[in-house]
């Protein structure tokens, strides 16, 4: 019943070692683990690639990319080559998509024109590298409080703007999205947006999670699916009207909640809102 | 020289009485106020009124409205109703225009449209007492990241769709917006919509602070002009090129910074840096 839904790691705040988090993912019957560089760089890649395969997961997406934007053209160029390698390792995991969270406003910088063009230029190259190895790339567009420091890339239309521009419309697109719900819920274009996503063949994830009100911190705060404002069921409808079959990703960056919490838990709970609340 | 320039009340954290702060602007040049309706309701308005006449000031904005979607037809009713009674005051007041910030979704709602239909019924009522009294009302798109418990109104697009569809395209509309750097700067588009409110004669009001990086609390950790990241000038200029000449108001929500300094502090740096980082 699990195995439309996949769990992105970071959901267990990085707590254990990935062969713990993928056996666990696998024995709570889940279909998909998306796992994260910091768990998977310097490390047998091949062997953690076998690892999620025996275990009969799939990876939904591979997080997440080096921020692009730079002050300088070399500093631009080593943000390239950082996600080269990255796609590299997204290759032998046999990643559903690259995840891309492009970056913000270099330190020092004001102008989020030359950090977009930044996101733009080596977002084109990234995807040639991407294509060689048949690796697809999803840009994420991140809710617009992130601006400053982690996306400049925000609204789904502006991301679709940006695939359009880069590849074209073509049939079977390698550059495409990566919708989290905690993101775009708020977007007055959602609706008309996502539609054009699945007409665009666009749609490569769907992520999960649900905004607390209060929120204590917009990064590490986000809520389990149904603790929250979000209409996550009327936007998974609008997902998948448009097309998209892929795995359902579970992601909660939730510090002081959820990453207090054994993994098994949190798995169990996951199960279950993934259930009655998504 | 800073008589272009207006000075919003909770930039001294409501540390004084309006009275005070009327002198307090008055007497650092200043061309302008915006006080809000905690200082105003149950105190003697003509009286205030007249003070701030004789100071020399304009009132830029009166703030704010009161939040209008609710659970129930009663409740919206009830908003619509507050909202009035404040109209009343502005009018006093002689306000440039009221200033709405509409609201999010009511406690226990996940219904992000019908809190929009909610916002789009009661401005719609309320343009219509405006208009009877004199007073515009300016539509107050707030950043995302207030969606859910303060505006569902986000972009200045979707602000001004509201506004053609409430009140059509005319000459000399009696709704339009207020634009807060802070709650735009961010938005891809912003350079398309700011032109696109100026041909349509909906800028009512301007409002400066700034972005702070990190930012310890997305309302109350708002920066003075020049500490942040926001590229002030360059919204300014697309602003009065899209033929704004009205007040540029200073708004600044500062908890822990500065609504812990004396007004005289705060007065004396605004005017440095709008002339320096604005």
């Amino acid at each position: 019943m699990m195995q439309r839904f996949a769990i992105n790691t970071a959901t267990f705040g990085f707590q254990y070692p990935i062969e713990q988090s993928i056996d666990a993912i696998a024995a709570a019957g889940f279909g998909g683990v998306a796992p994260w560089r910091r768990e998977i760089e310097g490390q047998d890649v091949s062997a953690i690639a076998k690892r999620i395969r025996d275990a009969g997961l799939k990876v939904t997406g591979y997080c997440r990319s080096t921020y692009l934007p730079s002050l300088t053209r070399e500093g631009l160029q080593a943000n390239i080559e950082s996600n080269r390698r990255a796609l590299d390792d997204a290759a032998i995991l046999g990643a559903n998509s690259f995840v891309m969270v492009v970056g913000g406003l270099p330190k020092g910088s004001k102008d989020i024109a030359a950090a977009r063009a930044h996101v733009a230029e080596g977002t084109a190259q990234l995807l040639e590298h991407g294509r060689s190895l048949g690796v697809r790339i999803a840009l994420e567009p991140l809710h617009p409080v992130y601006t400053a420091e982690r996306s400049c890339l925000t609204l789904l239309s502006e991301a679709l703007n940006m695939c359009q521009q880069i590849e074209g419309i073509v049939s079977a697109p390698s550059l495409g999205v990566c919708l989290d719900v905690y993101h775009v819920w708020w977007d007055p274009n959602l609706k008309r947006d996502i539609a054009r996503a699945g007409v665009e063949k666009r749609i490569f994830g769907f992520h999960v999670c649900d905004w607390l009100v209060p929120t204590a911190d917009v990064l590490n705060d986000r809520g389990m699916m149904g603790d929250g404002v979000i209409d996550i069921p009327s936007i998974r409808a609008e997902v998948e009207k448009a097309g998209y079959q892929g795995l359902i990703e579970v992601e909660i960056f939730s510090e002081q909640n959820w990453w207090k919490r054994p993994v098994v838990e949190i798995l169990k709970v996951c199960a279950e809102r993934l259930t009655t609340s998504v």
